[in-house]
């Protein structure tokens, strides 16, 4: 699922990202470099990874300068090694200097969740698990960073709270149970959502399951735990029930819990603690 | 440093930010939990860190209820142990509920950020070299990460492209050679302002300390490396000159750069790949 | 459903509502009322309605003086006869001329569209159909519109193109078939998501069945058309299944449609075309 | 009178009504249909009507995908039957799907406003009235409205607060008077603007000619009642003075008053409970 | 003519002023006063002036703080001599010097228009001229220059080119002469304007009087210039046309046009040359 | 130092200033010249001035028609004598009307400060005294104002609290003195701010100086108490202070604070007391 609406917005923040790393201007390009001075400039990743951001890259430039394009060797999604030139772009030097850092903190950054999501998606081959993302996103980049999980093979859960029924521990506990909050989701939320439900118990599953919710997570399992739940629900619902599996989930422990049989793995690291990517732009006169 | 006006700007970011997790409004917490439900919330750090953010946090709620304040039990810098309770609020429960992510999303990544300055900063006790952090914030978060960084232990760099002079070597190669640079900036950029000028070798730096650069960024050298020309500096500048250090400097090795006499050491990964914090937020009836 | 965090949405529109109608300021009260005159005004209904937009009014009113309140003498979903005073306020007499006709112009729209709505629901008493809304709102109303169809008793049908996968007929046509379109939403959209797809004949209607469709818009057809094909859904498919009739339902015809034993009934008109109600807004001195 | 500046305002307003439109992006859309797949669309009345509004439906293609037009068969105020094929469009079927319902939403309500105008316009043929519009516009549409209007062929009565002076009772009873308050306003207004006061009866009509008010409106008379006080005008002030006929005029009314003689009869009914025209649009891949 | 909506747009500029000077902070204060210092400012009249702008001066101050007031001595339109204290406030330091310049350059401004604007009036005493403004007013700063016109004993003439009807040379030019112009504006304008017309010969003149202008402005003309035509108006068209003297007036030069019998008198130095009033304020602990 | 990234922000305030003049429509045009009528305009200087804002005038036009360009017969910096054709501009007869008011409020400002600006800078030729402006600019127009100042040959001071440190006596007073003010500005502003503080007497010039200010600004003082700080100053500093005369220094005087050997002279006029220039727009058919 790709964005149509969003480069109205996209550009919108980028305005707004330029703005607070220029406030009133690059003082030091405007001592420094001729004006109207010309240059080209070379994106080349220092590591190994999977691009990511080339376009909210590419925003950066021609918001700037409404001519500026990037021309990409490469597009999101694509792994590159140490090295590679991933993009070039020429223009006025001081267009190329002002959006640098902003351009760069994007692509890193948004590089750096594509290529840790998909580790976890090939640490998942081969069973049913799909990788999803969680709101434990970066505030203000929400519709970047889940764009840079798809792009790398994972799949977004909810965009926001509006957009989807989750009941969690805290609505339970404000509810009164499990089956009694299911219910009031069903008789007051639209009849196009589904309603998804926490559980960490086994009571509570069956409890779900009696309830009809249409997906069930099983919040803060291990994997040992996790397999009877999955069992049981595979017994009581068929295939008509979605597992969940979510809660400190990492890099050493996804295998497992993908082995159990469950139909999704959310995992909030992909993008409250992905390690930004090293990438360098070079500039040069011309 | 801290930040006089921004108390604005915070809460008018802190909005866009609840647009964005809310969007059209919590359809989960508007099905599942009565109309004015009262209720009682506590942060919990889950692993030991040094806790920023609670300002942020308690704006978040008081952004939808004015009258929702938090009681926090520790302050902005201070440490604590896995399991202790930072903070508690209690008020309207769909107020605590619609808030819950959004401040859980700011305390987990400024918290991050302390934490890991912190770190830096312990490691160069004893020496002249203080942490500075760079402009690889995340868009729309510098004055939040650069306010982290303050708080633990650091010091600011630049806030922008418009309130420092510095010099980089793609100005340089624009502007035809260090001095040329210097020169140009000194005659050109208003007289409160300091220029700070990036060298990577002994004719460089020769030459930005004839130009009489005020600050010079030493650039991708070893420890090893940087150690003569900080020597070289003294001896043909005297304490005139800061140096500062940079690039792909991390917890291993800043201890070596700090002991070679430089007077800042600045470290991208302060604010560029700070892992997020652990805190959940339990709500309970009440 | 209420809507919890629109209260800072709703003010921010009222805002420019008022500056719509206020522009650079009230140039008849400003030159014929005298400064700080206090005044008391009161809202009369000139007919019998079902009240809807009292928390609008008085919004209008608090953005233009935040102390200005208004005692309602009614609740939002109250019918009352012509010549009831719904409400009264007093204040400043600029304060209540400059808010005068927004007020009224909210709550005679929204009263509007809630007794329209109230009609239609009570048309339909004791058969299994709801009325539904649709996104054929007033551009700029929909959040009031749609509060205004659920305090007369109808539900909500999507808020926007984000929040409910609906496939219509322009989509088949694009799509290439009913059963194409229903496994490539299935398989792209969000897990949390139901999918809704619109037929007009038994082909497309046993097409989306097998498809395995959540919930299936018969659109533009008769009461008598209609009636087979809810029971050939409930034959092949039992109450697993929603239908919705929905296109040029009027206050006439829908009863019928009622009988057919469909779960939902949509109707455009219910907001595009509900007349306003007579309301009056009477000042005086004091 | 059209208007030459709004163009700007037009494209901001029809921004904010995809945005409620769209949230975060068309997910039906988005799953099903092709990336960059292209559609032509045919907007069709589906009764018989005077057509307003082509030129926002366009606005709303051009701002999802500047290069979007659409191509218009029929201009702003042309008569239509019903069948009639109004305008085409081809582009991504994104665009033309994201912008559909937006564009008939203002297309729709802006017919009927129109049609319903010419209607009243056609009524009073031959008399020396014009009808006019009011304030009781829907809430942010009011330009749109009233440009529907003067395609219809009425006029615009006062575009807000701030650029006309026209007493009504409200402002007579705080004033103390009627020639108290058209004094007050001739010393106090600027030197351009007119007086408009509001009577309903003899005392209050001789009074408002006494002190020289420039147009007088004749609130919630029946036509009977109208008749000797348009007399009583043209006997002791001639032709220097407008007469205008409000409130509750409708259809089967309008003639009786236009045949009264006054200059003016506002309808508030235009704009505040004009039914939407039914148009539709049809897509087919291409 | 005061203005009742404007305190929300008033606080929402002086916000855009503050953000303007204080950008991300004032780094001196920040660095030399402590946090929370109270303190106690005084604003000082250093010169004789027509003191205006005080309630802009608070909304400064208290845009920065909710709580911060300041106690005036005086009110706007009051004179006072070099020395006078105008008025006090007391409350943070960082807050008294964060709003300092942004208040003075606001009071300094506004006094020197009204200072100036009631040396015209003065001037004009004993005639039945008045003194009115223009359109050539700072950009954005047009109703705050205004409001300092009106304390100084001026009127003031179009706030916009949208609420009054003024044809000016440029419009003839285009409109093919004046009576055309007239008559065309009477046709199409709303029936609440009034219709001014420039003219600069007998010839215009005779032309604006036989077509009905209400208001006839003589442009450029000299005091002897103007005197036969306010004759020739007044034989032809007794009072009922108002006559307005414009172009180039100053000090010295406009007692001799209210002489000649003009109605009005418009004068753009008022806004646009005006000298700022010399005001400090003086901060001490406290 | 020129702006680079400041033309999406003079836009933004371009398209601000036209709302503020244009409100909803120029009825006076709407109703008098025909629609699509075309037109040519010449603007021309009515006295000598330094012209300055021809790109500013230009955006003026180019946001109300994004085709609309002015030719310009002379350059931001140019003198030009009363009657030079400064720039002329041909197209839609609305837009030229439409965009008159405010392209030439801003170009007889602009160029009022620049001419003022030379003016200065003249007086001050053969000595070192660079002519520098304040804060003291209108508010909302600083960037375009400091704009109007280099042009005219004059250097820019800071551009808002953030971006340099000056301590003034307001600060000095809450801080304690001007050691310890400036010793804290040096532990706690960033490194790459020069610090800079008002003094008055010797006793706190020889503070400062012991206390390493790196700016010194004279206040308030006459020349002849000036020209013994210079000497002290080099005396005990050498050149490495740079000292700046500020204070109320008008045309008559600043030759003689030049000839003090100052560095800088700031001079408050230059942007808050500047008279328009006065440039006339002729417009023609065509």
């Amino acid at each position: 699922m790709t964005f149509a609406f969003d480069e109205g917005a996209l550009y919108s923040q980028i305005g707004a990202f330029l703005s607070e790393d220029l406030g009133r201007g690059d003082i030091t390009t405007q001592s420094v470099v001729a004006r109207n001075a010309q240059a080209r400039g070379r994106f080349i990743a220092k590591e190994a990874m999977t691009v990511c951001g080339l376009e909210a890259a590419e925003a950066v430039f021609s918001t700037l300068d409404t001519q500026q394009q990037i021309e990409a060797f490469v597009s999101d999604g694509d792994d590159v090694e140490a090295g590679k030139v991933i993009a070039r772009t020429s223009g006025f030097a001081d267009v190329l200097l002002g959006g640098e850092r902003v351009a760069l903190n994007l692509l890193q950054r948004l590089s750096g969740i594509t290529t840790l999501t998909r580790q976890y998606v090939k640490l998942t081959e081969g069973t049913r698990a799909r990788i999803v993302d969680t709101r434990k996103t970066t505030p203000g980049l929400r519709m970047l960073e889940k764009y840079a999980v798809q792009i790398g093979g994972g799949r977004n859960h909810r965009f926001g709270l509006d957009d989807g029924v989750l009941i969690k521990d805290n609505h339970i506990a404000l509810a009164g149970g499990v089956a009694a909050a299911i219910e009031r989701a069903r008789d007051v939320a639209g009849h196009l959502h589904k309603i998804e439900v926490e559980v960490s118990n086994e009571r509570d599953l069956r409890e779900a399951i009696s309830a009809k919710a249409d997906i069930i997570m099983l919040d803060n399992l291990t994997p040992e735990e996790t397999r009877p739940m999955v069992e049981l629900t595979r017994e009581l619902a068929g295939e008509n029930v979605l597992l969940e599996s979510s809660g400190g989930i990492n890099l050493e422990t996804v295998r497992a819990y993908a082995e159990t049989g469950v139909d999704l793995i959310s995992v909030g690291a992909l993008t409250h603690s992905a390690r930004a990517m090293d990438i360098s732009f070079k500039i040069q006169a011309g």
